[in-house]
């Protein structure tokens, strides 16, 4: 009875409004790529529109400023003061832009993505470059307000809003560490690859068994059935709602290997969300804590977990179970499969040796894009020098394997590529951590009692949500910030060890 | 630009939103259905709920009664007048009543829904009674609120919500012929069909069998797969939006037929929503005429052309090809499968010969009861007798299928039976009338040449929308008011002929 009327309260029931229509607006969503057949994407797309246009209304509410002030003079707990100030931060990112340019920007993206469709397969950089320019120009304008309203310099106002307190310099520290030591590594595992013969697996397989196996390994990760689903979709998302997660892969029936990844990766994301704090559910504190953090949740299940030799022994006999006995289901070779490295052009088919070098190239070029150090002309030729440099490959004149091989900076996405690279480095160190506090993690693995990995995560990540800030998030899971010497630990270990 | 600042633009644009926000509504509850895990349900509940009282408030703001009262004095064309009208018709049904009575039949429906579903198998009466009780004294309070505001008698006001235009008078009218009329026809084609051998189909039919017998039986009756799709649910319904419609099926391995004839009955309800005038979308002119209409277009799929002996030679060789041939199978005795008439308790599992029998006594029930003729105690011995009366069937003491076999009443819905007799009289008027048009209809029935069938439907009944009154688009599509003469004469031609 006593907070009926403060005003912490108001905004706690305003959060809860926007979390119950939000669900709406998740579920359309996934749908929209899960299930909806092809006449009924403008009707959708309408929809979708006029749910975004109201939740814009309501989180941009004239009365929102004068609350959040009152309520910093009640007598919160301390739950309670950060779900406050993740509140702030919410209605700053939704207040910081007028309209009429996340209008402009909209449109641009539209434009931008619709036709990369089809310039991309044409190899048509000239063409994608034109409107890639009104994206960027959009997006420096987006990157000056959020400046404005946070003080923060244009790149780290736009990376606050997927990972809120990193800042770029910190990021050069973390990726310059990297860079430096990427290529000999890259170098030395090739040369021991080159000597341990790999068997190929034989197929096809079934889309049907490869459904089953996704579902045995999900149940295997600890995924709640009665909380979520996995269905297909041509672009593979974790989608829904904390309380309802809609996860969503691809198959192919010549290689199972990408879609049984996949599943375990997309099976991190959806523990993260069905075990966020549910007492908080519906308040920005029980958010997930950020993008790099989810992304450590997916690397968690997919490097740590799902690619450590013990789990292969869990995979070989599910393997076998789904797809008849071959010499290629064999444990030490599923693991060889699992960690074969190979430096290539595109992004998202990278092992996880040569991904950062990827992320370290985008990052490096988007930064200087935004902060207006390049134009979009010089993409190319940047691309070139970088592939060169950090993974040894010419990519002159390929530009739909190059800088049209995805379409983030082409859909405005600019300060989300790191995210990547600092969820790989997170994963390795909550399991550095794991390690020193269950010595015997390893061979608990290989027994299949994964509990001990999943209790940890639990209670150090996933039960936190949003109650701390990144950086003392890590230091209280894992005793120490963001560290990359856990990550080339982990590198060391599994590739040259 | 002439209408940009008219009442009548501004209540369109105010329509256009309700639609978008609806269609949201709309795929959460097929969704809740079809795929939602039960872990899902509390926050899926509440998201609608939110949504529902959106919605509310969106159709009861107070600007709309001046906003449709200068409309009317604005310049409209003939379909924009008919979609004021309409307009005026959801306004209406939206405010007539007080918030806080809205909530307590919600309440006492909830609590008689749940308790339903054990007292059901439990065959107890006496406890259902008690919560039916509070829902039909909310009920009543409703109908008076509807009656003060429309002028209409009690139960009238409740069948408007559904039906409107159509008058308890009328219903009786129509009723009451065919009640003196049934309880002979029945017998006489029960002493018929006991001479007919039929053969029964030998299952097991797997359920994927069925699923692309259900695919290719949609392909012929011409639904779009590009606007909607068709999945499973506990309670098979037609649901989703026109530009892409969800329906759901059931499937039992040892009986096919059900399925199969609810994915018919289902198409034709799929095949209105997806043909209505898509100009119109949006608005209330774009809708559906009302639950009679929409069922005679389930049932001219179902018991029109599904039932049609000259369909069952379609059938036989797609049954065939999905189950293997037997001699079930053969299209004479598919025709005898599928017109088989056996008076029975449950009003959902009855063919079309006995139905009527079951919505007779349910709408004599349910008038006296919302007029305060009866009370919920009266129910039981009005339920034998009419019981016997209509069918022959002895009933006493068998609660869980008399009165308590559905949960219609439970969940509020007074003035709804009509519309399924209603619907069934309609079809055979409609299928009456086009072959009035188009002499050779039967013979291109067998042909396969359905098109005939699905043009007549679309030019008179889909396309119309709610642009007339109820018994305008009979007359437009049929020459005449609705007519039992027509639905006793299919009878008669079917099971006697």
């Amino acid at each position: 009875m006593r907070r009926m009327s403060t005003a912490y309260q108001d905004l706690v029931g305003r959060h809860q409004r926007l979390h119950r229509l939000s669900h709406l607006q998740a579920m359309a969503s996934w749908d929209q790529s899960a299930n909806m057949p092809t006449k009924g994407n403008e009707a959708r797309s309408q929809a979708l529109a006029e749910m975004g246009g109201l939740l814009h209304q309501l989180a941009t509410e004239p009365a929102l400023p004068g609350l959040l002030d009152r309520a910093e003079g009640e007598t919160l707990n301390d739950a309670e003061r950060a779900n406050l100030r993740e509140m702030r931060r919410e209605w700053r990112a939704a207040n910081a832009l007028p309209q009429a340019l996340v209008e402009a920007k909209s449109l641009a993206i539209s434009r931008c993505e619709h036709a990369w469709r089809s310039q991309r397969p044409a190899n048509d950089w000239a063409a994608y470059e034109l409107n890639l320019r009104e994206v960027v120009r959009r997006v420096r304008e987006e990157a000056q307000c959020l400046s404005d309203s946070s003080g923060l310099s244009r790149y780290d106002a736009l990376m606050d809003q997927y990972e809120p307190g990193m800042r770029a310099a910190e990021v050069e520290r973390l990726f310059g560490d990297l860079r430096r030591w990427l290529p000999g590594l890259i170098r030395d595992v090739l040369a021991r690859q080159s000597r341990e013969p790999v068997i190929e697996p034989r197929g096809p397989f079934a889309k049907e068994a490869q459904r089953a196996l996704g579902q045995d390994v999900m149940r295997l990760l600890g995924f709640d059935f009665e909380a979520g689903r996995m269905d297909e979709s041509a672009h593979p998302f974790c989608g829904g709602v904390p309380e309802d997660v809609r996860m969503t892969t691809r198959y192919r029936e010549d290689n199972f290997l990408a879609a049984l990844m996949g599943t375990v990766h997309e099976t991190g994301h959806g523990r993260y969300e069905q075990n966020l704090p549910r007492e908080w559910l519906g308040q920005p504190m029980g958010k997930a804590r950020s993008m790099g953090l989810h992304e450590s949740q997916s690397l968690s299940f997919e490097m740590q977990l799902g690619s450590h030799p013990a789990f292969a022994q869990l995979l070989a006999p599910l393997l076998t179970k789904h797809f008849g006995a071959q010499p290629a289901f064999e444990a030490a070779n599923v693991h060889r499969l699992l960690t074969r490295v190979s430096p290539g052009l595109i992004r998202v088919d990278a092992d996880e040796v040569t991904y950062p070098a990827h992320v370290i190239l985008r990052f490096e070029i988007e930064r200087a894009l935004v902060e207006g150090e390049i134009e979009c002309a010089d993409i190319p030729a940047l691309w070139d020098a970088k592939m060169m440099e950090l993974l040894g490959l010419d990519t002159r004149g390929n530009f739909k394997d190059g800088p049209m091989q995805d379409v983030h900076w082409g859909a405005g996405l600019f300060g989300y590529f790191p995210c990547y690279t600092l969820g790989a480095m997170y994963a390795a160190q909550w399991f550095a951590a794991m390690r020193r506090e269950v010595p015997a993690l390893d061979a608990s693995i290989g027994r299949g009692e994964l509990e001990v990995a999943f209790d940890w995560l639990q209670s150090r990540i996933w039960s936190q949500g949003s109650r701390w800030e990144t950086a003392e998030l890590a230091r209280r899971a894992s005793g120490e910030p963001l560290n990359v010497a856990h990550f080339k630990a982990h590198l060391l270990g599994r590739y040259l060890g």
